[in-house]
């Protein structure tokens, strides 16, 4: 199903079709980012399910300060806000750490070894 | 810049390159997250000033409405947690509608007809 249905009429036919236009490429911009999602999301669980095994902590703000440096630097190349980048990037770990907990939780109610040596 | 420098090392080598293997790919899917961002961008800022020149409003409730059914039916697809898929949409349109109600400022303090005859 498109989300272009029932716009709003703005004065002209060529503003409505210049909207249809770019709500049908917006769309398509969606789809993508939303099965990019899904995959990053496979292999956040996949780390998850890692540490969970090995005991390390689900946030590493190491790693996160480093992922946070790189996406700004990718932003401001693709002429994106860097602040937005990063905001981005924080509201997907959120996500990720959600996950994280999740996970060394059913691990160590199944008798797993979460947290029992977290890392640095 | 790749951000997968000093991991922590977790139990065994095996461990230690399988985290590696899954941040490299995790790095690869956020590059492109974030060149679809600018890109989806893009496309946002020329509804922004489409809307501002017609006078029409930064928010469209119906459309959003619209948007946020069909990205939760394309999440539950891809296997992605539709609530997740949701409240991605609810962060970039936040941001959009801040950029388009930035446009019609400047548009209207261009003496442009931002606001003048909104749409319902």
């Amino acid at each position: 199903m498109a989300a272009h249905e029932d716009l709003p009429a703005p004065a002209g036919e060529d503003a409505h079709d210049e909207l249809l236009s770019l709500r049908q490429s917006i769309d398509n911009i969606d789809a993508a980012l939303i099965h990019l999602l899904a995959e990053r999301f496979k292999c956040t669980q996949q780390v998850g399910r890692l540490k969970a095994r090995h005991g390390l902590p689900a946030a590493d703000p190491a790693r996160e300060l480093l992922q946070i440096q790189r996406l700004r630097g990718l932003a401001e190349d693709a002429r994106l806000d860097p602040a937005f980048a990063e905001k981005f990037l924080n509201f997907i770990i959120a996500e990720v750490i959600h996950h994280h907990v999740q996970i060394a939780g059913q691990d160590s109610s199944a008798g797993g070894s979460a947290a029992s040596t977290p890392a640095p």
